[in-house]
């Protein structure tokens, strides 16, 4: 038999024939390997603006012609169809699920309105329109709302900002959160732009400026999702109760320190510390964080189109879109994962309900010991037992995602929750029957958010018809007077 | 240029050396793709036995013969060197650690004595040792703990061996937990040889012949790790209060349909629920059974020792032997993943803690009403609350390793627990004023194991004369008996 070598010895055309699809199919596979090597080499990836981006410009959609899918992605934040397992939409009237919560707000704007959070286009319309902003409210309100905050902290200085009343600053603040809250308008770095989150690094003796990129990626986060209070009665300084530590009991020992009280509550009269949402906080404890994993990996993951590959701003639950972030890391299916989120939820909800009726019936309790003639020499433990109970309530209830993002912590927080209640629950018993009330009390009929809102009472009603007048009348004053502004400044560059 | 073709044309000896090293390669490639082949089919390895290994063959140094890598990494679960991050040996006296204990269980065998189980190889001695055995126990006792039972079983007939006397069988089971307690003596295959497991499932409408090999290296573990109890009387027959479900609520609900109680708080005199090990049961709500991860791919990995793949029969904690074990699909580091077991370990403790200390103040509270004129009327309702606030704590305290297997379940149950608790203490806080008890009540030191059991009446002195007698009379007696017997069977194949 001939070898192949005389083969193509006999026949140079075939041998030319071969050499010359050797020679395609290895530049086939250059071709092929250099692509592999541009992904890789994505986030390197140069851009050139445009149109050039002015300071401090706030206005989303002119950042958004040099980055029309990025924008295009951030305006689906417009979409609410987004279903819960528990069917609620993203405009879901929490105290009309957990009417409890009436109970434990009572004296306090969270009372009388809290709906599930929209998306971050939404910032301005639903600051506007809560129920709680009826009440005088200082500028720090506006802080995480809106691209023109730093526009305007720049303009005014930091602490002038946070001083002024929220109602002055209306017709400043009028484009939702968006791209210059997180990225720098020249080099389109992630930077940090409200004050408050460096300040509490500062002080905790770390530098915001050494963080990393995949850092940032949850720290732009950070500048809002987090835990604060509004520190001192005229200044309303926004603060970020670091210094001991990111846990509940951290947070609580430097409240405590500090004799922080957000509100007392009218029934109970305990001096109550108000959760705002210590999403970092409590994602910083879970398993994502531990592993190196940024709030933007899940929540802002990679998308291509057009074989253009870029960072999808349609900041949303994962949930929506387990196949980009999830399934990046599990192999497992979508069904499954979406089942092990839920079972997470659940179980922390569970644990979390039973905590929150514990301090609904404390609340109740304190009041009937108060009308029945209670001092306060008597009623101080059981308060201060309620304060540490509610401050572990909502610390997990107040985090967007906590029950997921780190579900044991959550538990084990609530879990001390748990004790210090039913340990208050047991005072007050001990008061009741001193005054001479038969045990166990009977409990008023707050089944229903409405229920809950006049026992506590609220005048609905005269809250609703104010809050249509404010509509009506100071909203398009507002608007009226932030488009002329805007109309001075050019679409690019300078005012 | 000349081409190849043309040089190895024109020297023949250079074309024959460039075709023979081609050969060499070609075989080497061979010879290493053999190597990965075999590795991939050595769950079908075929073995012969040495020796054949008679039915109901107790001896696991008989099956050893056959077996020497198995039988060699079995024995090493004599060593009791592994200590916790807490710092405690495998022995570790639990009740030492933890003197609620002592005050949970008062009126029943384990407040006198409760250590950290150890090795399979200690399970015949420590049975003999314990204070729990110098009461009066039924054969049942015996079931988990021996390769004979299998064989007195065949012998006897089930019913008849749960009925008998423990004292009575002390000269029959003398071989710790084995090999023929997980295999066929001909084929290896995994078996179960314990009756209540396939009796539960039959209830529950499932047939165990129907397991797969996956799911066998989970159940053979079941036949033991699990929830029980010893139904009726006299009958003490081996039964798994499964037939509700797996979780702690339905399994209550079994023992509440039943009117089974374990034993009366010799305390409170509540009705209590003693869980044993629901090891099973928590890890099928974790994580890693939701991935078909089984409890061999974890606490009995595979191994190589001279190019033999082997299972290690050295069942551990897999925190000794993480290389093996967690990190087959885990990629992080070893220091890493030790910190998040111990992390979740840590939480589920905390809360668990909480729970604990509830309940041992419910206890003694309860006592104290008792004490003065409560009446059993009165009781009731709180003597309920701490009955499911304790099954509750002791279905997450009682399985081995649940903190970790499934945290988050755990302390879902304990949560429920620990609102149970405090209600009952609630209750009992009224019913102690009532009766003219100034509350809240001095508790009694209960700080050391020492100071628990002399409250709860034990004379533990007498106890370990008791057990030391017992240990230098009987003991030697059984084991004499036992040498005769096994001294009649020959070492293979029939007696």
């Amino acid at each position: 038999m001939k070898s192949i070598i005389q083969i193509l010895q006999e026949k140079p055309r075939l041998a030319w024939l071969f050499f010359a699809a050797t020679a395609v199919i290895v530049f086939l596979i250059g071709l092929f390997a250099n692509s592999i090597m541009e992904r890789r080499g994505e986030e390197k990836t140069m851009f050139q603006l445009v149109k050039p981006i002015a300071d401090w410009e706030p206005r989303n959609e002119v950042w958004g012609e040099n980055f029309p899918r990025e924008f295009e992605s951030y305006t689906a934040t417009l979409d609410t169809t987004f279903r819960s397992k528990h069917g609620g939409a993203a405009t879901r009237d929490v105290l009309e699920e957990y009417p409890n919560l009436v109970i434990l707000w009572a004296g306090y704007a969270f009372s009388r309105d809290f709906n599930q959070a929209r998306g971050h286009y939404y910032a301005i319309k639903d600051i506007r329109n809560t129920l709680r902003t009826n009440v005088p409210q200082p500028g720090t309100c506006w802080t995480c709302k809106s691209t023109d905050v730093p526009r305007v902290m720049n303009e005014r200085g930091v602490s002038e900002f946070y001083k002024d009343k929220w109602d002055h600053l209306g017709d400043q603040i009028v484009n939702p959160i968006g791209c210059q809250d997180c990225h720098d308008n020249k080099t389109m770095n992630l930077r940090i732009t409200r004050p408050a989150l460096a300040e509490a690094f500062q002080r905790m003796g770390k530098d915001i400026k050494q963080a990393t990129h995949q850092e940032m990626r949850s720290l732009v986060c950070a500048q809002c999702h987090v835990e604060y209070y509004f520190k001192g009665k005229e200044e309303k300084y926004l603060t970020f109760p670091w210094d001991k530590g990111f846990r509940a009991e951290d947070m609580e020992a430097y409240y405590d320190s500090v004799q922080h009280v957000d509100f007392v509550n009218t029934l109970s009269r305990a001096p109550i510390l108000k959760a705002q949402h210590p999403d970092y906080e409590i994602y910083k404890t879970g398993v994502h964080a531990e592993r190196g994993v940024s709030c933007a990996d899940c929540h802002m993951p990679y998308r291509s189109e057009g074989g253009v590959k870029f960072t999808d701003h349609h900041i949303q639950s994962p949930l929506n879109n387990i196949a980009n972030s999830c399934q990046v890391c599990h192999r497992e299916s979508e069904e499954t994962l979406r089942k092990n989120v839920f079972d997470r939820q659940d179980k922390v909800i569970e644990v979390r309900s039973r905590l929150e009726s514990a301090l609904a019936k404390a609340h109740i309790e304190a009041k009937i010991a108060w009308d029945n003639g209670a001092n306060e020499n008597e009623m101080k433990p059981a308060l201060q037992l309620i304060r540490q109970a509610q401050w572990r309530w909502d610390y997990a209830a107040a985090s967007h995602g906590g029950s997921f993002h780190s579900p044991l912590e959550s538990v084990r927080v609530i879990g001390a929750g748990l004790e210090k209640a039913q340990e208050a629950r047991i005072a007050i018993a001990e008061i009741l029957i001193k005054h001479g009330v038969k045990v166990p009390v009977t409990l008023p009929d707050i089944s229903t958010k409405e229920k809950a809102q006049a026992f506590i009472g609220l005048d609905m009603k005269k809250l609703h018809e104010a809050k249509i007048e404010f509509i009506k009348t100071i909203i398009p004053e507002w608007d009226k007077k932030a488009q002329e502004r805007e109309g001075k400044m050019s679409a690019y560059g300078e005012k």
